[in-house]
């Protein structure tokens, strides 16, 4: 197969009018962070696999634009002809078309795949020198892309009240009274998360992502599902009459969307008496940041109410039984992870010679090596998934785990690969950030271990990371805090020596849903400043540190936010503070306890004794054993 | 005399247009914080004298708009027939006019007092309901106050360069290459601050702040200032003339900005041989969030470069000589500032039988009255002003001593006044928050202290308090981090207990200037969000807690923000930390070191042992024997 670049620009020359440049962006007609397969035309393009980044390609010209996540691996990734673009260093991708392309350039895009206020943004840096954003009618990706994979036929699934917590009635009465406080007649829902949480369904469309290829639209008195109807099973039929959903192909929500704008959207059998009640409200309500360009141009600007998704903060707020199930999943998950670690501590012991979890020897290390087991990022990993999968209601990861030996855990998002990945090393931290779908919640976590003699460098990072992320745990803040206030308790330790890391802090975890959701995050970004934190919502805890070419280090739990139970309420504000829901011990060995506050070793005992307390039930005697040792209260001199 | 509002009234009825409401701001003609008695127009008008906050009078309503630190003063000092709008708590200013006053309505503002920024938006939001604001060509108010204080006439002073530290020719030079840069020809300064620092002169026309009434235009080839030439020397004209600046009549401003709007704006003599350049820069700079209105409406729209001025950033950013003036000044302060503490305790033991400043009796307290000496909040801190004034190159305070006995220091910014101040009260806190002026820089700290047994309740106030303030000054940040994202670093330990401040944490310090200075806070508003602290800025570290009609506690330290000497450079940002250069003790009957950490403790000793060591030289014996007891290290169990 050929590059596809050189595939490309011919179209991009031929087409009419002819393409100065292709933007080819990561994200599929949802604006999904992972993406099936078939919707991998960045990675397909630019051969650069991280989640986030966005190509561009001129006749001369290739870049990928991507996040400080992804600076090491983009390099690894991209070929020569291609040239990385640093997000945060560099020029932004519209700022350098505008600098670099000439007047009147003609930019395509495929309008499915960019949001609204991308489109606009760009549209807006463009026009300073008349360059124009072209709406292609075709993707000249899929035109080249010879192999790509068929679109799966995979069955939509109910999500049963007993996980769900909330009927899609009562969820449905509480979207039409927010439409109708804002005098909106209908809204589009693009994104899958939302569309599988309003309708209480679940899918395996996406990878990692428990959703369906659709659309939803809602009105004041009807409802639309888009969605493949040979992926619908007469259960899930009935499940949408109950709650009077029509289901409708995925190809129809363009004309739809356009019935909607003229008032003509409506069931194709007036079931159930619906009455044909005079349209008072004739907005209708399109998230910028998440709907596809495409179907907000069917619309005309003054009937648009442009918001945020009324879902996306309903969905961050868990009901009390979502959050039942994650406690309850974040307990099997954390067995999962101890089982894990008693299996490799071994491993590492039989077929290394390492001294292993626990011990630190002081002389040099003899090392033997079985050469019959190797070990690698690879094949540990899918001993964890294994681990993973024996617990009640596992449903498959949550993210693909991220196992990282010595320089490659200082990739933050590395992906091992079976035929590049490295080998498990006694001489080398080794770090795994890993997550499972269960039916009652989905789970992300990280440790980092390891089974030789850690570097003093290494403890003093491992320790100043540990710290940042106890002082994030520990918080307690007035209501109105932001995630972007308190993500610098997270930093200052490390910033105590000049360390950082590029990424942010804490993301929303869903239920049995995206292990990535908004609105809100904990992050040095503009855009954590204008979320408020609250009671219900979950966020990981997730400080690292990097060093390029040498290790990386990063823990994760995932907290939920609860009311603050503080001695006073200055102006009566409310207060709040977290309870962290992940369990899965921290390596002592690893600690520089000479830094450490006796409040953070504290912190530390009462969480292993708790750990200890809560994994126990799940165990075998020896992994017990191990856990009683790796629990095992730290004295304070 | 009867009150203001009935003679404004009949006013506002009679002007032309009939205003139904006017706006009277607390700014005067250069937007300044600190104004002079004849332009406390607010304050005449409300009774309110807080140095923040906003007026409104209708035919029917008055109500005064400020901020948290004021809330509890404004309710002592508003009439009954003025209503409190509470700042982050109410409707805004323009929100509750276009909310509550009718279509059509005009709303009169005198437009030398208003800046570009305020009246543009009080206008767009006006516009809403084409309400109308309205510029009155003479200020109702000073019509109708018969006893509004002359117009002082103060003399101009040469502010010399060993204090200033850099030549006016050196900053002239320097700010026409930034007007060049931006193809400015001309800039307009009306702060006065910016004036005086620009052209190094220092005056006293205000009370606290040593400038002078003036305005300065400086283009690439002329530069003016703006003064009632009755201030203005024979020394300070040569000093003038060796600048090529020329100085014109304070009046002559308008119509010279007239001037400058048409590119006549010249030398009135084109002395030392300016040649006529053609002019290719037509852009004139002006501060949108200084400048007063009235100015800026001489100019075309499209002739305006709206920007923050370029002496904001440049003044913040102290020069060598001014840095270690400011170290000086503020050992001399601290010295001051331990004489007064060393004569409070005794004045407190003699006259109240206090067990004073170390001792904390167990029992009950007896206490003895000596009738004969009364001591008042006022009383006590005229001899505070007393020990400042007899240091080395001192000129006066920075701003009204706040000297305030328990109910009366959770009023922060109370100022007490002879006739209603508290007396000193061994069972209550005193807390006292002063600065001086002195020709090497200006002060400003925060003490508290109790020279009784303080509760329980007030020793983990002030811990909390302390430790906020001991977090902040300890902090390391990489280059590029606002005050917006410290500010957490001096509330969090507050927030434990469900305890906060509703002000800012630091404002920066001028150099012989004003006591507060931007561009940069530290601060939850969105305002501190975009300017990041700079090597050799100052700022202030006084985080606090009020308890309202109890105690108010605060700590306040000048900071100058060092390079960070951290072990590593992670992204080779660059990394910063404070060096405190305010030295006081703290006073350690009120901690309670069972909640402080370690390196707390040890933090409180090390900057007491370096007061001890700095302020020595300037005390007699029995305040080093004091001063030395003060700074005793606390020994950690």
């Amino acid at each position: 197969m050929g590059d596809p670049l050189d595939a490309l620009r011919p179209l991009m020359a031929s087409h009419n009018p002819p393409l100065y440049a292709l933007i080819v962006p990561s994200e599929d007609y949802h604006q999904s962070e992972y993406v099936s397969s078939r919707d991998k035309r960045r990675e397909f393009v630019s051969g650069f696999s991280g989640s986030a980044g966005v190509a561009l390609i001129t006749m001369t010209d290739a870049r990928v634009w991507t996040d400080g996540r992804y600076f090491v691996q983009a390099n690894q990734e991209l070929s020569e002809r291609w040239k990385l673009m640093r997000i945060g260093e560099d020029l932004s991708l519209e700022n350098w078309i505008s600098d670099n392309l000439p007047d009147d350039a003609t930019i395509g895009i495929d309008p499915w795949c960019v949001s609204v206020d991308t489109a606009q943004r760009w549209e807006n840096i463009f026009s300073r020198k008349q360059q124009k954003l072209v709406q292609l009618s075709v993707n000249l990706v899929d035109e080249v892309w010879k192999s790509r994979p068929l679109a799966e036929v995979n069955p939509v699934i109910v999500h049963p009240i007993e996980f769900a917590g909330r009927s899609v009635s009562d969820k449905l009465k509480d979207l039409r009274e927010k439409l109708a406080k804002v005098k909106a007649h209908g809204i589009i829902f693009t994104t899958l998360d939302e569309v599988a949480w309003l309708y209480n369904v679940r899918g395996t469309d996406v990878d990692y992502c428990p959703v369906i290829h659709s659309f939803a639209i809602v009105t004041l008195d009807s409802a639309f599902f888009y969605v493949d109807k040979k992926k619908v099973s007469d259960e899930v039929y009935s499940h949408m009459e109950e709650n009077r959903i029509e289901v409708r192909d995925y190809g129809a929500v363009s004309s739809d969307v356009g019935l909607l704008a003229s008032g003509q959207l409506s069931f194709a059998s007036k079931q159930n008496g619906t009455s044909e009640r005079e349209n008072k409200n004739h907005l209708i309500w399109v998230d910028p940041g998440t709907c596809c360009y495409t179907l907000y141009a069917n619309l005309k600007p003054d009937q648009v109410y442009l918001q945020q998704s009324p879902l996306a903060l309903e969905k961050a707020l868990k009901n009390p039984v979502e959050l039942d199930g994650l406690r309850k999943c974040h307990i099997r998950d954390g067995a999962a992870v101890v089982q894990y670690l008693v299996w490799l501590d071994k491993q590492m012991q039989d077929n290394y010679g390492a001294p292993g979890y626990f011990l630190e020897p002081e002389g040099t290390l003899k090392r033997k090596h079985a050469e019959t087991v190797k070990l690698t990022e690879v094949t540990v990993s899918d001993k964890l998934e294994g681990f993973r999968a024996s617990k009640e209601h596992f449903k498959g990861l949550s993210f693909p785990t991220i196992s990282s030996v010595g320089p490659n855990a200082a990739i933050c998002h590395y992906n091992p690969e079976p035929e590049t990945c490295l080998e498990l090393d006694v001489d080398k931290i080794y770090l795994f950030d890993s997550g499972a779908q269960y039916q009652d919640g989905t789970t992300d976590i990280t440790r980092t271990v390891h089974f030789g003699k850690p570097s003093q460098h290494e403890k003093a990072c491992y320790t100043a990371v540990l710290k940042g992320h106890i002082a994030l745990d520990t918080a307690k803040f007035p209501s109105g805090t932001s995630g972007n206030a308190l993500d610098v308790l997270a930093r200052l330790p490390l910033w105590k020596y000049g360390l950082d890391y590029r990424h942010g802090t804490g993301h929303g975890v869903g239920s049995y849903l995206n292990v990535h959701e908004g609105p809100h995050m904990i992050s040095f970004k503009p855009q954590a400043r204008n979320v408020p934190l609250q009671v219900s919502m979950t966020v990981t805890d997730e400080p690292g540190y990097y060093e390029d070419g040498n290790f990386g280090i990063r823990l994760e739990n995932v907290l939920i936010v609860k009311e603050g139970d503080t001695k006073f309420n200055f102006g009566d504000k409310g207060y709040m503070s977290f309870e962290h829901i992940t369990w899965a011990p921290y390596q002592k060995k690893l600690m520089d306890l000479s830094v450490m506050a006796s409040d953070e070793i504290e912190w530390v005992n009462t969480y292993h004794s708790k750990c200890k307390e809560l994994l126990a039930p799940y165990l075998d005697e020896s992994e017990i054993a191990w856990l009683e040792k790796a629990t095992e209260p730290i004295r304070v001199v």
